[in-house]
């Protein structure tokens, strides 16, 4: 076909609709090297600004599919669900969740991502683990969810790769809050995947992407469409990321309250989560009358873990890396915690080593925040409010700088925000 | 300073405000290569929908200055003034125009470029002339300014170089169309290049970049505020280009049409448009009372032609060269011509081989299109209304093709628009 990406731009510019044979063409053209990235990202601030109608976005995401490989899950033993957050603080929940749902005979393919700014990365976490392996092949993967039921592991670089090429060029061109973008980017990926159940945890508030709840309901509405229109059972939680989930942030530190939860302990939020998450994960696979909660306490799950993590070669019973260097943050003053932002905590685990700000950077397994208090709780005045972990002291300095104005207090008990704000589906 | 540029486009992305600082640090990075072309692109499209405030277009724009040399007439013999055009079919007029001005003791430093699309290019034209060279140093310039007065040659590389990076990737990546880019564009170019007052020829209608007078206003004002701003004394006639200026839209088929109108003849819009061109660069440069109109009739600026011509090696006695191939295409009905649009015998004057699709093509000299009647003449059915001219007669179907339609007939005398539509200044 011959067409001129520079009438694509300027009909997308002026507001206009891209026609499905335009929309093949530019995914392809650029996945070629036909069109150029400057002209890639000139179109994509187009979009950004002026939006995509519903059946583009559903071409945008089937091109990306189209330009690499997809699996197929069909011939296992077991039907399939996956479930993809759009990243917060704390956020650990993928690890307790992929081994409670497979206990009830659902393998989850969870292909994960490594971390970049200030909301860590499952393998990242899982990393600190001595021993644990991301890197499987598609034989390995398959046949560790037809035997365990569960798997947490890299994406191979033949899925949907338009979308690598395009999400490493709008990380560095402004053109990251795009919802028609965001949107086509994970369900491409989600798709390509093939599961055929997927829960999406769509974070709101200040530590996640989408700070407010209108936008992220677009944003999840958008994305249930997409995975319907293409076969996929799909329903979105919407969940509260004002405030970190659970009590750690940091990659050893989220392994260990992982574990905690699979133990049949943890922070409640964390555990609400996390059995909310299984139910629709279990529903959405065909499973609607299962209560996956019992299995967090009768270690039914933590036997899934404990597999899972020995598959890929992880000693679940190998004691995770301790921080060599622990700073004590204490309440200012005596009261209630009427906030703690999710930003300003996970800025500093990031800057404690936590994360990385270049692709190429390496995380500490040992850094991270410790959180002694959570809002709706009671503190006095110098009492432990967080424990920063490095393995380089002085990085803590930055940190704390990030805490400061992180903790509001207030004299009477907070209303506490809950954890799931609202379901699409 | 350390900034960065995914911060600015967000910036702009979301209708904000650049800093000064931070429009200087992204030019110079771009033209450092800093600043990739695919961040500059997105920044680019972003202000396209956007828009800048006005200290933002004129900061833009002496950063683009400052990103390269400038040059300075102050230490002629005579006060300078230049016109610039935004383009048009047929628009020879710097030709008669400058050795027009320099008659009365006002010096015309035309930097000038070749054409790219539809609108002919002032270099391509005169190059229409036997011996003539584009070329000069900026002592051959300084030279001829101080004794003929007149001076038509390519703009060195030197000047702004930052606009020439981005306008190669604002053609490519639908970014043309931004008033604060082309404004500060143009202006850029102009500023750096020393001249003392400045005209700017701002065309209007379908041969134009600017189709309608709004957005050629606002475009107008902008570019004379930025010259004012400089201190360079600025101001811009709104003139038609929904026809085409003059009978002939070609290389050599223009320099005719000039040395005709030099000679005290050619078509009435020509010499109109050429007097009050000049007459508001005299005015510009300190001369309001001096009437140029006679200097076309009484050979004066005649003589400042052939000394120019020839002091760039030209021969402006040499017979221009002829095609060999000429196509006549005849009046379909009798009657008044009510439109002849400027857009299609610009495209046809181009497909007959006039201009180029790539910059590194060459033009014909020969190639053009003549006009035989204009809007408002009487034509009887038969009667010759266009005289294709190529050296490659298999163009002729395809420059046919984009005459069709061109041509609106009426059976009453249609009301004739002027050549001069405003003025701002």
């Amino acid at each position: 076909m011959n067409m001129d990406v520079v009438d694509l731009i300027r009909i997308k510019r002026d507001g206009g609709k891209l026609s499905g044979e335009q929309i093949d063409w530019v995914i392809d053209a650029y996945t070629g090297g036909v069109v150029a990235d400057y002209q890639m990202s000139a179109l994509a601030m187009a979009i950004l600004i002026r939006g995509m109608e519903r059946d583009e976005i559903a071409r945008w995401t089937a091109a990306m599919i189209a330009s690499g490989e997809r699996m197929d899950f069909s011939q296992l033993r077991w039907p399939t669900a996956d479930k993809h957050s759009t990243g917060g603080v704390g956020d650990k929940i993928t690890l307790p969740l992929a081994p409670l749902v497979a206990v009830f005979d659902v393998a989850v393919p969870q292909l994960s991502g490594r971390g970049l700014g200030h909301t860590g990365g499952t393998l990242d976490k899982l990393e600190a683990i001595p021993g644990w392996r991301a890197d499987l092949t598609n034989e390995e993967m398959f046949e560790q969810l037809n035997t365990i039921g569960a798997v947490i592991c890299a994406a191979g670089s033949g899925l949907a790769p338009a979308d690598k090429k395009l999400y490493a060029l709008r990380d560095t061109t402004g053109t990251v809050e795009a919802i028609p973008l965001i949107a086509s980017s994970i369900m491409s990926k989600k798709i390509a995947e093939g599961t055929g159940a997927l829960v999406l945890d769509v974070k709101v508030g200040s530590g996640a992407f989408m700070k407010d709840l209108d936008n992220a309901s677009r944003l999840a509405e958008t994305m249930v469409e997409l995975g319907k229109d293409a076969g996929v059972n799909t329903v979105a939680l919407l969940t509260n990321m004002d405030t970190p989930l659970g009590l750690t942030a940091g990659n050893a530190l989220e392994v260990r309250e992982s574990v905690e939860v699979l133990a049949g302990g943890g922070p409640a939020d964390v555990v609400e989560l996390t059995v909310a998450l299984a139910r629709e994960m279990l529903t959405a696979a065909g499973k609607p009358d299962v209560d996956p909660a019992p299995a967090l306490q009768d270690g039914r799950a933590m036997d899934v873990w404990r597999r899972m993590i020995a598959a890929q070669d992880g000693d679940p019973d190998a004691a995770l890396p301790v921080a060599e260097h622990q700073h004590v943050v204490n309440a200012e003053r005596d009261g209630f915690i009427s906030r703690m932002d999710a930003f300003g905590v996970g800025v500093a685990a990031w800057r404690l080593g936590a994360g990385r700000a270049r692709k190429e950077d390496a995380v500490q397994a040992v850094a991270g925040v410790e959180m002694h208090a959570k809002p709706g709780d009671r503190v006095v005045a110098g009492q432990p409010l967080f424990t920063l972990h490095t393995a380089t002291p002085e990085r803590f300095d930055r940190a704390m700088e990030s805490l400061e104005g992180v903790v509001d207090y207030s004299d009477q008990a907070p209303q506490v925000a809950p954890v799931i704000l609202g379901r699409v589906g």
